[in-house]
């Protein structure tokens, strides 16, 4: 590893270790001596970055949502100037989905932060954050009353198709039908909603 | 331990160690030693009604999914004689949700479960026909000629939301407002979809 190395590069390649054990062997195969193995340096150096498991942890996390929003920022470039709701939430939540060999070892260690981050809520703290963040822009682009609802709905089944995709229960056709279909769905006029 | 437990209950006892130990340190915590001391018995007899972790997990899912059936079972059963789609699909849903501390504690094990197995597709065997028999139930309960993808946006939602529960990202009251939202939108008339 090169000397003039910063701070944050180091802290990068050894999240990207870290990334690379968790997506081969699961997260409970985590440990500084692995991730150190994995990065070619020493456990010392590991623990000088990061003291503990869960700051590796949440640092690997904010690796992957740095990821996705970039994708999510590319998909959105490519759509041109003042896209439409449709294709903007489309390709935003396309763009996150684990589709491609990239997106899915992402996905993959974002699995194994939250099933970590379940038993362990500290550790997540300032994930919630970006949930809101997305709630918030999905909702202005959505139609009716419960805008917010669908919004919520909407995140929910992105999260779910990224799950069924990452465990192989659905195939790439089924989950964008499935997306393809939820847009028509919260994208329909509001009075949909009046039939409750 | 009394010497005539049969086996499904000895082995039911390991897996409910098993589980407490996921639910209380996360997966990673999860070592035939771990269950053992936990079960109060020997590793060797963790070892002869499990070869190996993998059994162990997916026995342990097994048991999940059974008491989320027993679950579904329960909240259709109090809806009386012939309920219609909509509070039949959402007494189906809310029930597998972790709203309560039970389903809560078996909603961390599915989670470490999908972590484990979405990088050991082997172990999660048997899972898919699961989601087949879902959204088979589910297509067969919604209208429209794109049923069979409006239920597996449904289901999918419904996994979201779990995550979001667990994670603590959606409070219970958001994620039911989402989901009777949800409800509204894919019980609503197939015409809907031309919409688009």
């Amino acid at each position: 590893m090169p000397k003039k190395v910063d701070r944050h590069e180091r802290r990068t390649l050894i999240a990207d270790a870290l990334m690379r054990v968790a997506a081969r062997q699961g997260m409970e195969a985590v440990s500084l001596r692995h991730v150190a193995t994995e990065a070619g340096v020493s456990p010392g150096l590991v623990q000088h970055y990061f003291r503990t498991k869960d700051e590796m942890m949440a640092f690997a996390m904010a690796v992957v949502r740095e990821r996705n929003q970039a994708r999510i920022t590319e998909a959105i470039r490519q759509l041109g100037e003042r896209p439409a709701p449709r294709p903007l939430l489309r390709a935003m939540i396309a763009a996150v989905l684990p589709l491609t060999e990239e997106s899915r070892a992402d996905g993959q260690v974002a699995l194994a932060f939250l099933a970590y981050t379940a038993v362990r809520p500290d550790a997540a703290a300032g994930i919630g954050e970006g949930t809101r963040q997305m709630l918030t822009f999905m909702a202005h682009l959505l139609p009716g009353p419960d805008r917010e609802e669908r919004a919520a709905g909407l995140l929910a089944l992105m999260e779910g198709l990224g799950i069924y995709l990452l465990g192989g229960h659905y195939t790439a056709e089924q989950a964008l039908a499935a997306l393809d279909a939820q847009l028509d769905l919260v994208l329909a006029a509001p009075d949909v909603a009046e039939l409750r």
